[in-house]
């Protein structure tokens, strides 16, 4: 039968496509992959409004039970909800690939994902360059490297969308140690994190790239829960953001490059008296 | 009340999301934008769907009669549907923007677009730079400014996602002269005439660009409806690309950077022997 990947877009159960819940209310089996996003609505609102259960796929699962998940597959439809689109993560592919080596047909049901529904802010979809990831520090490990790519969109006039850091079943390094397999709760970079970042990287800058690349003034853009009912936008000043509360997560950030005017109009709705 | 703009999706009327499609049931209005995008399943399959009728609005009845629409949104839900997701073309920031001016409130139910659903074909969103679009060229007028786009995009090892050009509603220079309103059919670029100019550019190259550039064999990804039962994907090589047959539209085109070895391995299925 078919390996289904169903995207559920970005907010609530309602928010999966008519012929995704057509395929979920049918399949012999529903895995829900939980190891690179959280769903903002929980797996129990999920069950309640497909009318079925869902088993949750971490990443341990999928590795561990794929083939089973794909020796179903043979015989019976199975489904495999992603939270936004089915191919916005690496980790997808790699289950695709499985897939076809065992000769099991796959088929995609698309969804909105950030990537797309970020557009949302009124900045033009195709004025964006190449989307950058921003990762918690920790005192031994700050990546800066995204800020380089910032800098190229912003060259050519283009906006960067950065998406912030979510970890899940993340490990002590006393639980690792000892081999317990108990998981810290999960966080996620919020836009404020993300902005203090970026702003003690233009601290430590020489003049020279001061002047070339982004700096505190840049207008920078945060969204919390896109698509959400209870969705925030905020547009300021890197130098302002860290001083905006978003709420819950999830949070993205987008660094603008040149604004188009209709981009500025349609911003002046998100900027703070 | 609220003026909605609700993505349809990709392919078939069962693509809107189960929330787009509960303010379907429930508006007192629901407007079909035409203009920007060609709806493959018809007005006709929506309506069935729908179990209601759809006002099909072109660019003259949202410029005529915005006012109309928005004096209804003030009492009532009216929804305004868009193939895609809402954000994808300037034209629906500027229907946002009147609605604001006028104090109607809006929302937006987001759903898969070509700038996320293209992920289908292994390529990893995060590897394209600035998406560009292709025109018809004409005998006076063939801009190639976009090659610029993909050429840095390259330099940089990302891919470009290739939008192709749609002309709806276009009247020959006999009527528009005349005055008379009569339109000429859609017509929409396929991937192989879009390949077919790209092939020209490179010709009337200097030999410094040539080896700068994309060229020849640079390996193209053609794609023809996405998301759909019969969606279609080729990975060549651009010279051969205007031998392969991609059917109906919509086309879009993808010209890589540099292929991270699973995108190389999921690429592989797209290749023909």
């Amino acid at each position: 039968m078919v390996f289904y990947l169903i995207g559920l877009g970005l907010g609530s159960p309602e928010d999966v496509t008519v012929k995704g819940l057509q395929v979920i209310k049918s399949a012999a089996e529903v895995y829900l992959e939980a190891y690179t996003s959280i769903l903002t609505c929980g797996k129990e609102s999920l069950e309640n409004f497909y009318g079925r259960s869902v088993v949750v796929a971490d990443r341990d699962v999928v590795e561990q039970e794929s083939d089973k998940l794909f020796q179903r597959a043979r015989d019976e439809d199975v489904a495999f909800l992603v939270v936004g689109d089915p191919f916005g993560a690496t980790t997808h592919s790699d289950l695709v690939l499985r897939a076809i080596e065992q000769n099991i047909p796959y088929k995609v049901i698309h969804n909105a994902s950030i990537m797309n529904a970020v557009g949302c802010c009124g900045l033009q979809l195709y004025h964006f360059g190449e989307t950058v990831s921003i990762v918690f520090w920790t005192d031994s490990w700050q990546p800066d490297s995204f800020c380089e790519k910032i800098d190229a969109n912003r060259e050519r006039g283009l906006h960067t969308l950065c998406l912030l850091d979510i970890k899940v079943k993340e490990q002590s390094i006393e639980n690792l140690m000892k081999g317990r397999k108990v998981y810290e709760p999960p966080r996620y970079m919020t836009a404020n994190e993300a902005c203090t970042q970026l702003l003690s990287v233009i601290d430590s800058r020489d003049k020279e790239e001061k002047q070339s690349g982004f700096g505190k003034d840049t207008l920078c853009i945060s969204l919390s829960r896109v698509g959400c009912d209870d969705q925030k936008i905020v547009a300021a000043p890197l130098k302002d953001m860290p001083d905006y509360e978003l709420g819950p997560p999830l949070h993205s950030l987008i660094i603008t490059g040149k604004l188009h005017p209709i981009e500025e109009e349609f911003l002046n709705q998100f900027k703070k008296p």
